[in-house]
């Protein structure tokens, strides 16, 4: 909803945050009643950026964040918003790319777009009242960000140590599914969305620099030249 | 405005927050708008005192903080939200009554309701944006109450699992070489000994859980299915 967006780039500039990206707007974009509702915080609307999936709108991102009200099975690891902001803000001091990712209002985030994320958070909310909207989680994640935003980095990172890229790291696995799927490992084909998700985590924790992820399609490509075709 | 009221109330709940008075609302008292807009909340609503002035509203509390953006020349120490929470915790715990002081939507509190609590909170937004509405400034005031009350998270994450034993993690490597010595990998004979020690070490990053090696050993198994025989 428009209104949605517009107050989620109100409660971003309140702490300092302008750089939003939407994935597939339900009302299409641009949208009048983003803007309205976002009156002064205008200028974050404007640089909106809009994907199709939200596999294209991290791929140039170091590390995401996910927020989810359940954990869903993932095995990966989970933050408060407290301890995300600490981490967002060292690995900005880095240089690194980050972001968070926030669901629609009414159905948050779907279990595979959660494991496209390398940590989760959640907020510790009432749970007997634990119904929070999308303005009020980017409130509250933003705020975090915010205060952790004092702190220095607890030590330096070489950039040659540090994990590849959304999108790299992203691409690697695709070519795994690919030699995996020519291998008929993906049976019965009910559990290869379960499996694909627990494979994507493994890699995500794993957190491979660059040059592994270039060694590790080497192994794929050598491996795949011995598969069948699909 | 009864709307305020009512996103109020949902957001003193979200935090285990329930008891709310008000002093001399706008539109009168009970108010249909806010009962409707707190919906799941509606109970806060149900419970709401009224009174005539602050000064009646906070007479029987040990410690008042007021909310403001803006310090009025008054001598009264100044909270973040964080610290402001931690001290009503501690009050709260010594088994004095407690409340946080919150001012209408547009106006605020006046110097003289400022005045009537021993403490001021402001919050730390953006200074090129400042405008928080109400039910987002008792939100985060909420918020920071819960979090100094030592409110557990709402699920733990399940990636505390340690690193696979070294012997786990070099069976799963073994198995990894078998596979790829015989798609051909390791080519020319010369490169065997690097290759193969770049890929133990991405594995020794790497980190990964027992039942991740479990995961990775199941996709070479299927792998292997499909290579020649050494």
């Amino acid at each position: 909803m428009g209104e949605n967006i517009g107050a989620a780039a109100r409660a971003m500039l309140n702490f300092g945050l302008s750089g939003m990206r939407l994935v597939a707007p339900r009302d299409g974009w641009p949208n009048p009643k983003a803007k309205a509702m976002a009156s002064g915080a205008a200028a974050v609307i404007d640089g909106v950026r809009v994907f199709d999936t939200v596999a294209e709108a991290v791929a140039d991102c170091d590390h995401v964040v996910a927020t989810t009200a359940r954990q869903r099975g993932l095995f990966l690891p989970v933050h408060t918003p407290q301890t995300v902001g600490t981490e967002l803000q060292k690995w900005s001091g880095e240089g690194r790319r980050t972001a968070m990712l926030f669901g629609a209002e009414k159905t948050g985030l779907e279990t595979d777009e959660l494991a496209m994320a390398d940590a989760l958070v959640t907020i510790p909310v009432n749970p007997d009242f634990s119904s929070l909207n999308l303005a009020q989680a980017v409130l509250l994640l933003a705020y975090e960000w915010s205060q952790a935003g004092g702190q220095s980095p607890l030590f330096e990172s070489p950039y040659e140590e540090a994990p590849a890229s959304r999108g790299v790291q992203e691409g690697m696995v695709e070519h795994l599914f690919e030699a995996l799927d020519r291998a008929g490992y993906f049976y019965p084909e009910e559990k290869r969305a379960t499996l694909q998700r627990n494979i994507r985590t493994l890699f995500t924790n794993a957190q491979l620099t660059e040059p592994e992820t270039r060694l590790f399609r080497g192994m794929v490509r050598q491996l795949m030249r011995h598969l069948p075709e699909k």
